[in-house]
């Protein structure tokens, strides 16, 4: 049969393809744990009250196409990103210049800050850090040049609670199960082959980072039983992507560990007088596991601290001497407005963390300008551009605030600054349009197929271990480990007009190589 | 805290020591395909058409204690009835002189045979023959001595479509798992401890065992894709058990494969001139792949002949060259009347199959007495023990067809057969009831937790291929492999009457070995 171009990938499936495929990946999804609980619109909860069903985690039916140059750049920059990100969360003071801009704008940011100088006037118990990060990327080819070479940029960097690193291991050996059973027509051989299909091993590899915290922790007690706590919502969908990193921590490593939802942290836990975090499984009233590692898949999100008591919860966990997951500063490393700094175009910022002047440039090559909408000089330069209809289609206006949505695209922000009081604009930033290649693909998730163009996000999941620098040089530190720990791709329709992919779910895929 | 006795385990659980197993089990068992289909009571399907939601299938919360001895006897003398039941399967005479007897009692056996003197016209065209076998037993304690030896009694022995071999593998996985986490109480620790539970390898050895056929086939044709069928029921809500061995199948062997609905046969398979088996998958219909092996885990039972054209499908398959798992004399040697004239009391039929005495006499160890209701001297005896309420109590009356339910138990037999005219008493066999020691244990099924008495059954399973002789000479024959290939204990509760596991699900179990 004959080869089918890129432009024609995915090909159209007969009904026989469809059938012949959707039936093996349904198969292989529950059979190896590339599942989720099913949504309440799905299976109402009445109908399953103990939460025994489960389904196909929404998946790509056909690996999506990826330049391989910047598949290979995204993975080969991460250990500087880890450097980076562990440079800024031990540069307290910088984050405090940070913190402080957005008094008033985001008050969940203000929160956290507040908690870490609650912690520090007891002084920290713990000089360890681990980072489980994935830096979030979409492939940007420029619109306005006849034939645009592909080049990664930034969407955004994660600091806590990285998630989908469990699924995308299985992702992609789902993809590498489909190519050998032929489930993908021969027409795309010349594409579809085993040496583009890139395997994840994220879920390894994420758990040996977990792993690697929990050996380094030194234990205030002999013979005390030791275990890592993952904070998790109440309920969670997402259980089998989490539980994954469960599995490879207690067979690959010897590590145990135990799930606590936020909410209950203050019920099950308790400091010690050195600080010492106890855990007492609900489960054995009798046993108290000493936490070397707290590792936040919760705890992230306003949402997630409803009451006064979460904040207590919070700091109760920050003031411990256990390893956090991420800690307090490395959390607010995160913050949308840190990326933004560092984006600035002519921003000093980036140097001050990478001194390694080659380093810096290749991340650097990986940001899409933003600018503040201040009174700066970028600023100035942002009011210009956002101003004028024909710039501002290749902008998009951002709230400062954590959390998705609330976007504003192209030629609607003129007028929508215009009826907002000048005042209210340093609440926003403006970020360049990152320009995805049009890609199709087919997504199954609750059981229906969903095919047309589609937007991918490349997430690189980076381990860091690192020891702050101690008193007033707590920004020297030493990184202990740091790693490259797999990848993510994540893929949804682009019928919405959100340019980056917005919070929210989408579809697990992985990633085909082409040239390029 | 204080060990329990045998006699109190499963130790009931705090709600605590529950919802932690529970929540525990019911992940884990998603995350490893140890699920199946959603009955439609559960899930309508209606609510998913296209059939993506999965369950926890049915399963024990903890091991169930077995003798030890009984156990490893068990698995000691499967390579004797694998040896047994393929010499039963190669002597074509003394399996008509059993067949003979069913005429006018057992329609689907005279069909099976029927099928094969049709085949044997043509001449078969394979000497090859695979057998996945699994010998079912109960654990058998004489109610009338005062401290019983426990010993190994058949229940019955399964030439086809032997199943739960995929998931037995998982459960014995998610026991261990949970004695790792502590999902059981301290106070079971001198029970269920790690050298106690006993590990299935059924899925990877039965894989194994196809993977044997595949690779002794010799191809008549080189260059010809080969493969695997799997001729399957269509839906099958107990998908993932297969699915497990085609993937260990493919893994770990490197062996294609193909579920075919038995019902589609006649569509997507023809036979060449040489009767080579040629399956076309309906995505791919230019490519055609030679059958090496036929796994039948449809074809077993009536209900899956509902129409002519079913016979006529069986037909084509057995005249292929392709090797069947199992052939229909091994499907017919898998027969009730089999098992019952090798167990009828001083029955002569042993000793022509397995000449080795001691062999035999293990063998015979493990048959529960079974009386023929003719006019022999065995079903003289049987009359009169079936006459007498009081030596009637310790037997089960079971109708000579195939398929399980309409058995009479221990008192209602007299009454029964008074009532029945005495042409129709040879329709029936009696068999001594094999009395199991009492049990309980909790299952978790379809989200619901029944706590009670439970009644275990342990399969356990053989591979046997062999070459038949030729011509006057098939019985001789030579077998290639032969070997043990796991276990499987399954677990329902004792509310019925039922003496023998009857016909349905129950729930995966897996041993905890005790003294005895």
């Amino acid at each position: 049969m004959a080869s089918i171009s890129l432009a024609d990938y995915p090909p159209e499936l007969s009904k026989e393809e469809e059938l012949y495929l959707i039936s093996n990946l349904k198969d292989w999804s529950i059979a190896h744990g590339l599942a989720v609980r099913p949504a309440p619109a799905f299976v109402q909860p009445s109908q399953d009250p103990s939460g025994v069903l489960a389904t196909t985690a929404p998946v790509t039916l056909f690996p999506s196409l990826f330049p391989a140059s910047c598949f290979e750049e995204g993975l080969a920059i991460q250990r500087a990103y880890n450097e980076l990100y562990s440079a800024i969360a031990r540069d307290e003071a910088w984050l405090q210049s940070i913190v402080e801009e957005l008094l008033g704008i985001d008050d969940f940011v203000t929160k956290l800050w507040q908690t870490h100088l609650m912690v520090k006037e007891e002084g920290y118990a713990q000089d360890l850090s681990l980072g489980l990060f994935r830096s979030d990327y979409m492939v940007h080819q420029d619109p306005s040049e006849a034939n645009p070479a592909p080049s990664l940029k930034q969407v955004e960097f994660n600091t806590i609670a990285s998630s989908f690193g469990g699924l995308s291991s299985q992702v992609s050996a789902l993809h590498r199960y489909l190519l050998t059973i032929d489930a993908y027509p021969s027409s795309t051989s010349s594409i579809v082959k085993a040496e583009a299909l890139q395997q994840s091993r994220s879920a390894s590899s994420l758990a040996k980072g977990l792993a690697a915290a929990h050996k380094a922790y030194v234990s205030s007690q002999a013979n005390r039983p030791l275990c890592v706590l993952f904070i998790v919502q109440d309920p969670e969908r997402n259980v089998f992507d989490q539980r994954h990193l469960e599995y490879a921590l207690l067979e690959e490593n010897g590590v145990r560990s135990f799930r606590l939802p936020f909410g209950e942290t203050l019920s099950h836990t308790k400091l010690d007088a050195d600080r010492t975090l106890l855990y007492t499984p609900p489960n054995s009233p009798s046993t108290s596991y000493e936490v070397t590692t707290i590792y936040f898949r919760a705890g992230y999100s306003p949402d997630d601290y409803p009451k006064d008591e979460d904040w207590t919860a919070r700091l109760h966990l920050e003031k411990s001497r256990a390893i956090k997951c991420p800690s307090i500063l490395t959390h607010l490393a995160g913050c949308k407005k840190v990326q933004q700094v560092l984006a600035t175009p002519h921003s000093p910022h980036l140097k001050r963390f990478l001194p390694d002047e080659k380093v810096a440039a290749r991340v650097l090559a990986t940001f899409a300008p933003i600018y503040p909408l201040d009174s700066s000089e970028a600023g100035r330069e942002a009011r210009r551009l956002a101003a004028d209809p024909a710039s501002a289609s290749r902008y998009v206006l951002k709230p400062q605030r954590e959390g998705g949505g609330n976007n504003i695209y192209r030629k609607a922000i003129p007028p929508f600054l215009e009826k907002l009081p000048e005042t209210h604009w340093p609440a926003y930033i403006l970020m360049e349009m990152i320009e995805p290649p049009p890609l199709t693909n087919a997504i199954l998730r609750n059981g229906e197929l969903q095919k047309g163009g589609v937007i991918c996000e490349l997430g690189v999941y980076g381990v860091c271990l690192w020891r702050d620098g101690s008193g007033a040089e707590q920004n020297k530190g030493e990184i202990l480990e740091s790693w490259e720990a797999g990848y993510l791709l994540r893929t949804k329709g682009d019928q919405s007009e959100e340019g980056g992919v917005a919070a929210g779910f989408g579809a697990v895929d992985s990633c085909c190589l082409v040239d390029g």
